[in-house]
């Protein structure tokens, strides 16, 4: 077996959803509950019985990569040649992991807490990983001069996902410009992976700034499944530079081949009507809502969520340092799913995500509310 | 750059067809032009808009497995967990070459000639590769002998297609049994890893016989994409025995998380009528017959193909070893597509596929008897 893939634990977020009861109160996966609108599919579909279901060129249809590349309109990312169609935005954090690092020398910096793939990935590459922690003291804030005080010689990829799951934070403008200003003064100044999947998601006034804006050595990672609820299908996107393709697209090949035909016309359709990504927005701003909402009104702590579908619950003593028993507890006790921040190397949080019906975030978090007046066995 | 990376050379076919006219006669690339049947996408789009578009469980949706393996039904490989649910049979190979080998001290042997697929993937994974190469003499008549006699002691894995891509070679059974026998007569017997992506393209009296049977260390690797002209759907399966499937679905669910949930569906209807798996079949079967009907015509020597949709022309002096050269010049002169087999690593004959129409294949092969008659320049 591969030594490196010995090491890697399941995801742990699977592990937990997998126990989850049919009738539970589901906080858990971030799994859009909507359904996909289906305008996208019909002519997608028509396509196919006209052209069969080839191949695309490895890196995508080039209608695709030219509609990604004008829609997002980065400095130094904005032609059909500085996009790669993956097998969803995982796909597209592995590729510049795989692909742009040395093993034998590169480091990768995560700044976290965060959805553990970046580190995952890192393993199972072989790459080492050091973390830049943001600080649960203030709600995990972005922070540049944290981010920039753990740099090393090594570092050769920065990671850092805005809106993030799970803390819900969205890093502004002016903390990126620094980032950036210091990025650029090292010797040999790192990618910056952003990883832009839930940049659709958003409940600050502005759109979430990209460092892509900025700093010329960002990737950017991102999809259709958060914003239009097509997880499933598999559809995202690496914007990278030129110098940089040819080694992401081979990987690509090597691994996939090329993203699914179906599902890149279905992808061509929704930017042509480019409100389709942002069309989910207005549900979640409600949920959230709702959720903040129940979540006061229960006395609870939480990190108030500037963008995703997640929102950090604070855990109350005597659970500050055992979320998974406590997320564990809720589970057998109230049929409550959430994720506990164990999942994401920090402790004192749970993971709540508001994509379930607003009844069932009010009966989640009052079950909470009770699980958390009862003491541990 | 990951160094495994920077030594591979981009796919030597698609850069070929990369350079192909528009109006040219393409006997190159392997991509039925056949359309697909459509009935499988609209109970495929019918469940979409019932239950929406969500992620399936990293391995595949659980029909779908318990299809595939019942279908199939090769001992020990039986049950829905013996399958995982890949993007085409390209990840199919991958998951094993990332997941089950050490690197530092696992050796690959491939059986050659063949698509270059195996031997990139140990490149780019850093594992050693050792070829056995079956005698252009006997037409590439698949030889237990000489890959047992190929076999090291670090050899941990050995890969053959049947049919095989390029040579249209199908292993007999008594081949693959005395392989079986010669592997289990081995200190540690290493994984067979077998590429039945042609499977159903056979023009043997009986469907071409797995090493799955046989040998219970086999791993098989296929797809709908040849048999279904669903080449761009990248529905492939991988079937394991359990012991592995943890390690190889780890590596999935890193790179990719699951496959694409209406591609799922698709593959769930086409299994349910499993016909549709075979359909294609009476197709190549006639399209081959014009092809060797034209090359006899031609006066042109070939290895009769078993299956697939490939044949491999014997060129004749003074082309026997410029293979490339010759391509070359039909493509510039004749505007006929072909795949040199130096692509494949071996010198003397070019790769005709015959997907395409059969007045094409006949006018193909006809410019490519005029082009042998003029001299290299």
């Amino acid at each position: 077996m591969n030594p490196h893939i010995k090491d890697i634990q399941p995801s742990a977020i699977r592990v937990i959803n997998d126990k989850k009861r049919p009738d539970a109160i589901d906080l858990g996966m971030g799994q859009p509950k909507l359904h996909p609108e289906s305008g996208p599919f019909f002519p997608a579909m028509s396509w196919m019985q006209r052209f069969g279901c080839p191949y695309s060129p490895n890196a995508g249809f080039p209608d695709l990569r030219a509609a990604i590349a004008q829609h997002f309109a980065y400095p130094g990312l904005n032609a059909p040649e500085n996009v790669c169609v993956t097998i969803g935005s995982q796909e597209a954090l592995y590729l510049p992991i795989k692909s742009l690092l040395d093993p034998a020398q590169d480091e990768v910096l995560v700044v976290t807490p965060t959805f553990p793939a970046y580190q995952k990935l890192c393993h199972l590459e072989g790459v080492r990983v050091k973390e830049a922690p943001l600080s649960p003291e203030t709600g995990f804030a972005p922070d540049a001069d944290l981010v920039l005080s753990c740099v090393t010689e090594h570092t050769r990829l920065v990671a850092l996902a805005s809106p993030c799951n799970p803390t819900g934070r969205v890093w502004p403008e002016a903390e990126l410009r620094k980032l950036a200003e210091g990025l650029l003064r090292l010797p040999r100044p790192p990618y910056l992976l952003s990883d832009e999947v839930y940049a659709e998601l958003y409940f600050t006034p502005k759109r979430p700034f990209s460092p892509a804006w900025v700093y010329p050595h960002t990737l950017v990672a991102s999809s259709l499944s958060k914003s239009c609820a097509l997880t499933g299908l598999r559809l995202g996107w690496l914007l990278a530079h030129l110098a940089d393709m040819p080694a992401l697209i081979k990987a690509h090949q090597l691994v996939v081949s090329c993203a699914d035909t179906l599902a890149q016309r279905v992808a061509i359709e929704t930017f042509r009507k480019p409100q389709l990504l942002a069309a989910h927005r207005p549900h979640y701003l409600a949920q959230r809502q709702v959720l903040l909402e129940e979540l006061v009104l229960a006395g609870l702590d939480f990190v108030p969520p500037e963008g995703s579908f997640y929102c950090l619950l604070k855990l109350p003593e005597p659970w500050t340092k055992r979320s998974m028993k406590f997320a564990m507890k809720l589970m057998d006790e109230q049929n409550v799913v959430t994720i506990p921040s164990a999942v994401f190397g920090i402790e004192g949080f749970l993971r709540l995500t508001f994509v379930s019906r607003p009844e069932a975030l009010r009966e989640g978090i009052r079950r909470i509310a009770q699980a958390l007046k009862t003491p541990p066995t």
